[in-house]
């Protein structure tokens, strides 16, 4: 194998493929990436037996063939580098040699037939859809995916394909966030529960762009396609929760607050919900809402932190409890600058919604407040 | 106890202090900052037994007294309070009251009574430079001080003065680095050694500008003066390495270079010799000298690395080893463009000085290579 190529074009493709590199393996090929000539093109391949990330570039490409090198090692080295052609072969004692004007890298090699295949795919299903849309629709719900094992279904995002318009949703027993986004063209319904990690990896990949990119749903796996790029996934297995059925459709206290200044008074009251000595005991804030003011306080040992905001308030007066770790989350996810909060009683779930888009919502449910 | 005062005035104060704030220590009373008013000032406190910081600033005095509040619950909540004027006071249960627009936080106190009180300190001899030209000559020694504690005259800097020059030199047994500067007026000479962790925290205090900083000797402790801000340190005790007796004034080899373009191929090389399975073994990189050349190599289980550069050689030509972390962080720290590095023999020590100025230099001992 001999190749020639720009330090900027393979360090992208290196950037992209390093998110499925395993770590702390007792599979040592699993922590490298495989590199594989075709043409006149060279394909840099890592799967850590959940993930897969396929990335193919043009490149001058001398004499074919293919190896496995250490993943950490091989990008540090091309990263390092001056920003001028590489070239990137296999010697005559297997070693894989990097050459860079006066710079000459030596890495050792793996053996290309005993790196894994990625899983094949038979696409049953599948969207379209801008990347800087997909960028949003996870950013603006992976916060809230379970990081609970006990039950594997919720540490993913539902991906779900309805009345043409594509939901996704995170849920994880204490807080809900859905996302959604009208398709342009009709496409057919189907569900799919992708592991957080994997859209945590997507997400950095993705770029802020209107280049599409393509979701294709297989029976137990998922496949992400970018102009160069393929993603592999696994899809959770499991009946994800029938999420419209638990977000209430009426209130009976609203306010209406600058984002902003919510979020802020959150930041600031989480210093002392969070300062617990004893961590265990949980520390909820409290929310009072009276006509035209809402009021949230805190106290425990290291302190007493109290934060009044003057707001248009509707309906009754209200108490409840919550978690300030769920208002932050979901404060710092919102665009909008302005925000509708929506309770029911002091213990029916609350909604956080941006008054202008109606795409998407967080739920959280109250704490139950100690007298 | 009751001031106002403007959030980003003390919020500077506090930024100072926190950096004598104790952490992991049985005596919590050395995690608190001491906030005393006087007059019309305030003063806040801080001192973990090694390093004491008093910062003063002017404010509105509306009731004078003195309390121990937690260093970091007091920081956090006045940075997160918005850019205006905060009153802060001791209410009748003796917590702390910050309050500030809509915002109450109440934080338990501790006993001011109890606080230590910082070491009085007689000054014997004192020398007054500008801050940048402090945080210039610590940024560009303190890499090299000592972390063995088993000698702990060299995890300090030594400040001599010595014919109306400021030497700051560290050691570490393997490299020296040395930054003088010449004073403008007649200065007393004096040497002291001052612990490497005070000169940390000064650095973060000191301001990039032409205002200047007293610096104090007395017989166990320095006294570090600032327009608001007095900074005391115990010295280290022992004699320190009579450093310009080691320092070599001849070579036989030389080589001139471009500062970036050595630290690029140590910073690549550093890849493969950091990189070694079995850590304990050093892998030193081999420099050999040729007419015009300096090849830089390093071998190890990982890999291989060769990096060439072409440069303007005088003298023999010579093979040294040398530990490439001494390198990179000598190189890091010179600003100049054009840099020397002189050698005697590959078991002489190495000497890098830029072309232009004459006031720093390091030295670097090599490493015997097996051959």
């Amino acid at each position: 194998m001999k190749i020639n190529v720009e330090k900027e074009k393979i360090l992208k493709a290196i950037n992209s493929v390093t998110k499925a590199v395993a770590s702390k393996t007792p599979m040592p090929i699993l922590e490298g990436i495989l590199i594989q000539t075709n043409d006149n093109e060279v394909k840099l391949t890592t799967y850590d037996l959940e993930i897969g990330i396929e990335y193919i570039l043009e490149c001058e490409v001398k004499e074919q063939g293919a190896t496995v090198v250490n993943a950490i090692m091989f990008s540090e080295i091309i990263r390092k580098l001056p920003d001028t052609d590489i070239s990137i072969s296999i010697n005559e004692q297997n070693l894989l040699e990097i050459e860079c004007e006066g710079s000459l890298y030596k890495l050792a090699t793996m053996n290309p037939d005993e790196f894994p295949e990625l899983p094949q795919i038979n696409i049953e299903n599948s969207v379209e859809i801008e990347q800087n849309t997909l960028k949003d629709m996870i950013r603006k719900t992976i916060f809230a995916v379970s990081t609970e094992e006990n039950r594997p279904i919720f540490t993913g995002c539902l991906f779900e394909i309805t009345n043409n318009k594509l939901n996704v949703v995170a849920v994880d027993g204490f807080r809900l966030a859905w996302k959604s986004k009208f398709l342009q063209s009709k496409i057919n319904d189907f569900t799919a529960v992708i592991p957080g990690r994997t859209l945590n990896e997507i997400n950095k990949i993705l770029v802020d762009s209107f280049d599409t990119i393509k979701i294709g749903i297989a029976k137990n796996q998922a496949l992400f396609e970018m102009e160069n790029c393929k993603i592999v996934t696994r899809l959770l297995d499991g009946e994800f929760l029938n999420y419209s059925s638990v977000i209430p459709d009426t209130w009976e206290t609203r306010i209406r607050v600058n984002k902003n200044v919510l979020l802020n008074c959150f930041e600031r009251i989480s210093l002392i919900s969070a300062s617990s000595i004893e961590k265990e005991k949980k520390y909820p804030v409290k929310m009072s809402i009276d006509i035209g003011k809402v009021t949230i306080c805190c106290t425990n040992q290291t302190g007493d932190a109290k934060e009044e905001i003057y707001v248009s308030t509707e309906g009754k007066n209200l108490e409840a409890g919550f978690n300030p770790k769920y208002f932050l989350e979901a404060l710092r996810a919102i665009d909008d600058e302005e925000i509708y909060v929506d309770f029911g009683s002091s213990i029916s779930p609350c909604i956080i919604r941006p008054v202008e888009e109606g795409d998407y919502i967080y739920m959280i449910l109250p704490i139950r407040m100690k007298e």
